[in-house]
């Protein structure tokens, strides 16, 4: 509530049992112009919030999860929705017309219709739809965003490696082909869903790559450096799985096309064309996940070696924040129009 | 600053490149009616705090590291120490009648000088002060504090366990003496020093107990407990290091001094001795540490077995915030009569 | 294979994809008198050792997993079986007489029929057999498991704590009732079932109770207390969760029943109770759960309170080797009569 | 001892209160023909090896730590050098002609002296030694080592990334230049010393870059893919510091200069290339750390991507084993002329 004009926006969040889903409960409790309102779950309807997640219990004493009815949602401010891909394309018609404004988490509108069927594999459900949502990272897309009912909230890592990439590519730096991006994930980013590949005895003093050359995240890395370079850009993408809960780093690696680049001209670059971003903050030292957690930070830096002729740039976040909940918070705040880092923390549990 | 009036208090910070100081310097980041000025550190005098703690680079992305010089600190409305045992009380004297309140972390002013003496093998060098500090727990101790000038904020496992354990000794429900704890703590607990048993290598994969039979925590639990209780209270003390960085579980044994106990009814008597209680979470479930994690949350539960006439008290916090900064941010609200739970999160980092 | 005689035992493992079962093949590979041939799996049969577990490729790279048919197993030497509780029962009528030794790594045949019918809630559906296995824990049955031809290898808490109090009780030092073990656990102990209190997210960071009160493994430790100690002894024993892989650390309370207790006394009865033993350490400093991953040994200290009069035991192992496959394979030495310590490691994997 | 004729090695330990010293310890206990006599340290001398580890304590109950006097160390069959680079160097003088073999786990004799001082920024006080040892990776060098008498063993993120671009550089699939090695390590890689950066609270539930641009393995890695290419490779390295203790996981990125490839191709060439040694397992699936924990194995796999025109090689190792003292007495095996898998386990520990 605007504790001047005792004003505020309602939010309704879908999917509210996963991790997305509650650490938009998390952050929204601290925002002072959102209001939670209905907390949806599928096969954790009926049950209380704080029996699943004690954590919340201080914040959502009495709240008990609705199952999802996109009828039920009809007149909120703003609707995020927090569910595996796919799920969103099936009720957004539902939603578009009846609601302030859909605020996306998942990959269902993040890309034109053919990339998303090339890359997920299965067609579109709701194909007409896509073109009414921006794609949600403020840094590259503000005017877009501002400018549109709805928004897309792009994947952790296109978040963490475009934002890293991105002054390269805007000022023709370097090539927008032959570009690697080998990143680092917290396990958080695989959902509370039962996978072996998520216990902690399997995780625990393990660090492993996986969805080699085919990681659908790749898509939104090419489109959002695509959109900054006027080119169209190549990259291939490695992630890994290693043991911590939350953070991304991505280590980018990206060939020079201009001569006479320094790794202290390129800080200034990066500098300047993130001056006045709130949340970007650009280091001389390499980015520590940490540094970022729990916070919609994002630390960057970048190097240039002379010896091999390569360009490095590094980019970390919290991939449940700055890559997920913490971004989807940012493009609701506006496109509801108000001030853009509300509710969202900037400094990083550390330690 | 207060967005009403404009008015806020000024704060300083010092030893604020400790995990104590770093996490007052995240927490008042975001306390509407406190704003920090002065932030002194030793060793790191001179420094710029984000590159000590790049976490802070958003909130603090000029502040640099002052030397400690009490002088300077004249005026404050409320000074905080966070400063290694023994310090404070060298320092506090030319404190206490210059500035607001002074809010100490450590552990000089917490107990009567023969404790203290006891427990810490060695003279205390301001005993004269000691009296015009209030034990900083207000679940236990609130008027004490709100009519005092300045505070000990207690230690991280006093908190956990009293807390515990209080409401057992105010009914008189166990016996006074053969209580057990048991505890376990993260590794942040011992500082940003550079100790062998505080390195990865050694702490990840490993629990062990330290400090056995003669942690000086030990002097603290007693003297809550007996406050509770109006008896002298003895406790034997086992704490653990296990590999995680915040969090402690204090796993504590009674034995009943009435008959009829009952697990339901003892529950009862935890959420009526507790109600109203903004920081204190009553759960059916055995607590976790991770659901008060990065908040300034207890989550407490409690249960009798008949079987062998045991009760059984469970409390988790974090360490470094209801067991350190924010219990002490809890405290300056206090003293400065301000809503005592301004600034301080309830909400759990999970996952 | 006996690099003299040329001769070695041939063993079977039932249940050889999860934890315990790989953990046996792990240790079996290494050792030189026994070599295993049958390897069995449930809903894993027909896959390759190696593609559920990389890490035993280079000495299983051909072995697929059959399924389990007991008929199959007629003849082996000694078949190890590591199954969840309830299934051993109701195979190991066709096994007792057909094989030559089984070593069971469940629950089924470690306690006699009342209590196993009281602590598991269900009834037994061997009765029959259970008197034809030993208790496994042969620092303290050792003569009942050679003289045997089947073992029921006690559980991981058990032994951790078992081993811990023994000589207490062996020489009436302590009281039989009042003790107290609070135990913390990694998280292997809980298998490679799918969980949501197993996933890295939920377990890293965290530290929680769990099976209060009523954790079937009081049952094995009364048991085995009560045996050294001649006369009834009763536990109260509290499991822990915390996020680490392998290990267990007990920490036990009892209260003295002798005067004159000193610690150096008991450190020097404990060194004396286990003199000889090649897998029990007992030192002054509080042992290590890290000290023993990996290895078969059992760490071992112990401290007399003199302020608040209670003794303080304290125990680490590795739960999936002393706790249970090393056990396992130590007791299976000794039923085939070969050298108790063949084939297991007695250093840990540190750091 | 050998069992057959009774015979064994003597080896000592140069600097085993060190991580690869304590891992050397582990593993010579289980060698069948190597016995360890002397074992020193330099500011733990005096020390007994079971009080700094008891992990070592059931291997060596008794062992104390000498202080190094390469004098006292005459007549040795082997002897491991575990210490901090430029030390060896110091020593190797008074070493090389007075016992059989100096196995030397340190920088010092693995590079030319050119390169090493280039690449280690200062002079090399004893290089007419250099010659005298051959490069450790007896994949890559094994005749080498066998005709040599003294071994530098090298590093762990040369091993791991040089085994993993191997079969591509000896082909001649791949550019020699133009190559990135973007690899993670545990924290056991950076030893015992006291930095900020190993404390558990700094790595934990944290991922960060280091030694951009100019980590010293680089050299390593260009010797090693030169040797088997036969032209000048180029690599441009990157090693993180992830949360974990042991195990490194190198991500190779290089451009193929011959047409045709495939993944299966690939594959099917790295099985070739590698058949018959006993240490090397290539996997269809991503290789994990884990997989090879504890274990003297790599675990390598291979892909092409035609989208981009990239080669991607992993290889994973434990830093500590195959990356450092496993490795070593793989090399110690080789100059004695014993069986080359004496004494190394190749399982890894997992979970």
């Amino acid at each position: 509530m605007c504790i001047l004009c005792g004003m505020s926006y309602r939010a309704a969040v879908v999917g509210a049992s996963g991790y997305t889903g509650v650490e938009l409960l998390r952050l929204l409790h601290g925002h002072p112009e959102i209001e939670v309102g209905t907390v949806t779950a599928e096969s954790n309807a009926g049950a209380n919030v704080r029996d699943l997640y004690p954590s919340l219990a201080a914040g959502y004493p009495e709240t008990v999860y609705a199952s999802t009815d996109p009828a039920a949602l009809a007149g909120y401010d703003v609707v995020f929705l927090a569910l595996p891909h796919g799920q969103s394309q099936q009720m957004a018609g539902e939603l578009v017309d009846t609601v302030g404004h859909v605020v996306d988490l998942g990959a269902d509108f993040r890309l034109p219709r053919p990339d998303y069927e090339h890359w997920y594999g299965e067609g579109h459900t709701a194909p007409e739809l896509i073109g009414r949502f921006a794609f949600g990272m403020p840094e590259l897309y503000r005017e877009q965003i501002a400018a549109s009912q709805h928004v897309a909230s792009p994947g952790c890592y296109p978040t963490a490696s475009s934002l890293a990439l991105a002054p390269l590519l805007a000022h023709g730096f370097v090539e927008p082909t032959g570009i690697v991006v080998d990143a680092v994930s917290g396990v958080s980013g695989a959902g509370r869903g039962l996978k072996t590949t998520s216990l902690f005895a399997e995780v625990d003093e393990n660090v492993t790559a996986y969805g080699l050359l085919t990681h659908r995240h790749t898509a939104e890395m090419e489109q959002a450096l695509s959109h900054v370079s006027g080119e169209a850009v190549q990259v291939l993408f490695t992630p890994h799985l290693v043991p911590m809960v939350r953070g991304i780093l991505a280590t980018c690696y990206a060939r020079p096309q201009v001569a006479g680049l320094t790794t202290e001209a390129l800080l200034d670059a990066y500098r300047e064309f993130y001056r006045g971003e709130p949340f970007v903050i650009v280091t001389d030292d390499p980015p520590a996940t940490k540094a970022a957690a729990g916070s919609n930070s994002v630390h960057l830096s970048v190097r240039f070696d002379e010896r091999t002729g390569t360009v490095l740039a590094l980019g970390a976040i919290d991939n449940l924040v700055k890559g997920a909940s913490g971004q989807a918070i940012q493009n609701a705040n506006l496109v509801l129009g108000i001030t853009e880092t509300t509710g969202l923390p900037t400094i990083g549990l550390m330690p």
